[in-house]
C-alpha cells in the first residue's frame, strides 16, 4: 500500500499487486493508510475457497473482501471493509465459541439446504461439504449472483494483475498433499485527491454525504443510522478506555494456552 | 473512458470522473472498451435517490452501479455491470408493464412494509414513499450494510473526485423548484495489464477462474452455473439473430406512439 501510495503522490494514481502472500491482516487497514494521507484506498484480496456460486453448492471462491476508505471532514473517514459473501469464518467461530446458532441463510450444504450449527458449518467447510452465501443470497431472486459476480471480481483482480494462484491453489496444499503456504493475492490501489480536485473540497463532499445518510429518515424502531468505519471507530475509542471484550469460552482457551505454556504475567488479563 | 484508457496505455493506470452528466447508457459498455483492448475496466455511477441506507426507509443513494471488465481466453471477457440495489427501477417498469408482482424484498415503503405492487412501487418512489432495499436487503441480519457500503463508495467515487453533485441533489430540482439537468457524477478507471504481466497470461488466469466457476458442483435441479457478462453474450448473438422481442403491452404503446406521431416505415416490426 505504502508503494502504491508513493506513485499516487507522482501520478495522481499507483497501484501494487501482491503473489504467494498469506492472510494479511485487516483488509481494511490499507486503505485506511492512503486515507490518513489525503488519498483514497481500495484494497481486495482473494481467499481460502468459501464461498459457492449462484446456482453452485461447492466452495469455489474466497471470501474476497472489499476494502475502500476515503478521507472527510468527520472525526473519521469513510470506511468500508466486507466479505463478498454475507459472512465469513470468524463470525461462525464467534458463535460456535459463544454457543449460539448460526442464522439461516448464511451457511449451505452439499445439497443447498441451510446450516446453522456453528460447529458443523466448521467442520464441513473443511470437508467442503459447506459453502457460505455470496452477499444477496441463493439463487437469483435477491441478487445473489452479484455478490457472487464480486467475488470473482475481487478474485480477477487478485490473480490475474500478478500472475498469482487462485480458488482451489489456495487451499494450502501441493499437487503431492503436502502442506504448502496459502499463496494468496492481493491488489492495492491508491487514488491521490489532489490531483482531482483540492483536498478540502473531497473531504466535505464525503463528509456531507455521511452527514446527509446518518439523517435519514429512520425506520420505525431504529433509533441511528450508521456510517461504514462509524461503528467501528466508536469501538476502538471505548476498547482503547475500556480493554477488549472476552467471552467465558474464549477466556477459558486463553486461560489454557496460558497455563500449558507456563506464560507468566498475564494472571491479571484473564 | 478512452481517457482513461489513453493514460493507463502510458502509465499503466488512467482515472476519469465526470461531473454535470446525465444517464451514461449502460454502465457496463465502459469496461468492456477497455476489455476489448487489453485493459480492464472498471466504472461507477451515482444516480437519483432510490435506496433506503440500513436501518432507513428513506431513498437516499443511487442505484449507483459497479461495472467491471477483465479480457479473458474464452469468447466473451469477464463483465459484472450491477446495481447495489437488488433491483432497479428498469426492472419495476418491465414487471408493471407484463403486470406482474415484484417479488417481496425488493421494496419497502416509508414505514419499511414490503411493496409489491408494481405501479405503486413507481408511483411512490417519485413521492420518496418508497425505497429500493441495499443489496444484502433489510437490516443487518443478511449483511444489508454491505449493499448500502457499496452504494455509498460509489457515490464518494462518483462526486468526491470531480467536485459533482450528489444524493439529493439529483433529483433534478433547483432550488427553486424549476427543473434542471440531473448533474450526476462518473468515475471510469482504467488497468493496463501489460503493465503488470504479459496480457496472454492474464486472458488466461481469468478464463481459468471463469471456467472453474462454470464446471463447479451444480445444486440440485440447476443445470448450468453462468459467469457475470456470459448470459449477456449469449443473448446479444440471440438477438442479432432473431430481433429484440416484445411483451404485447410495450407492443401496444410503441403503436400508439408510432400512429399519433404518423411514423412510418415501422409496420413490419410491431
Amino acid at each position: 500500500m505504502r508503494m502504491a501510495m508513493d506513485k499516487a503522490r507522482q501520478y495522481g494514481l499507483g497501484a501494487v499487486t501482491v503473489r504467494n502472500s498469506t492472510h494479511f491482516g485487516i483488509a481494511g487497514y490499507y486503505p485506511l493508510m492512503a486515507a490518513r494521507e489525503g488519498m483514497m484506498g481500495l484494497t481486495v484480496t482473494n481467499a481460502r475457497p468459501a464461498i459457492a456460486p449462484t446456482f453452485s453448492t461447492e466452495p469455489m471462491l474466497g471470501t474476497n473482501p472489499i476494502a475502500f476508505a476515503a478521507p472527510s471532514d468527520m472525526g473519521h473517514p469513510f470506511c468500508f471493509d466486507g466479505a463478498t459473501s454475507i459472512t465469513q469464518r470468524g463470525k461462525i467461530e464467534v458463535l460456535a465459541r459463544a454457543e449460539k446458532p448460526a442464522p439461516e441463510g448464511w451457511v449451505i450444504d452439499a445439497e443447498g439446504n441451510p446450516l446453522t450449527d456453528p460447529d458443523k458449518i466448521l467442520e464441513d467447510m473443511g470437508k467442503a461439504t459447506a459453502a457460505l452465501l455470496p452477499l444477496g443470497g441463493t439463487g437469483e431472486l435477491l441478487a445473489g449472483y452479484k455478490g457472487y459476480d464480486l467475488a470473482t471480481m475481487v478474485e480477477i483482480l487478485s490473480a490475474a494483475l500478478c500472475g498469482g494462484m487462485f480458488m482451489k491453489d489456495l487451499l494450502g496444499f501441493a499437487e503431492d498433499g503436502s502442506r504448502r503456504p496459502y499463496m494468496l493475492g492481493h491488489f492495492f490501489l491508491a487514488i491521490d485527491i489532489e490531483h482531482f480536485i483540492p483536498l478540502e473540497v473531497s473531504r466535505r463532499i464525503t463528509g456531507q454525504i455521511m452527514r446527509a445518510l446518518q439523517e435519514a429518515r429512520k425506520a420505525p424502531g431504529e433509533a441511528r443510522i450508521y456510517i461504514a468505519g462509524e461503528k467501528e471507530y466508536e469501538k476502538e475509542k471505548q476498547i482503547r478506555e475500556c480493554g477488549v471484550p472476552v467471552n467465558p469460552n474464549l477466556r477459558r482457551e486463553l486461560q489454557i494456552v496460558r497455563d500449558e505454556l507456563s506464560i507468566s504475567g498475564y494472571e491479571v488479563y484473564f
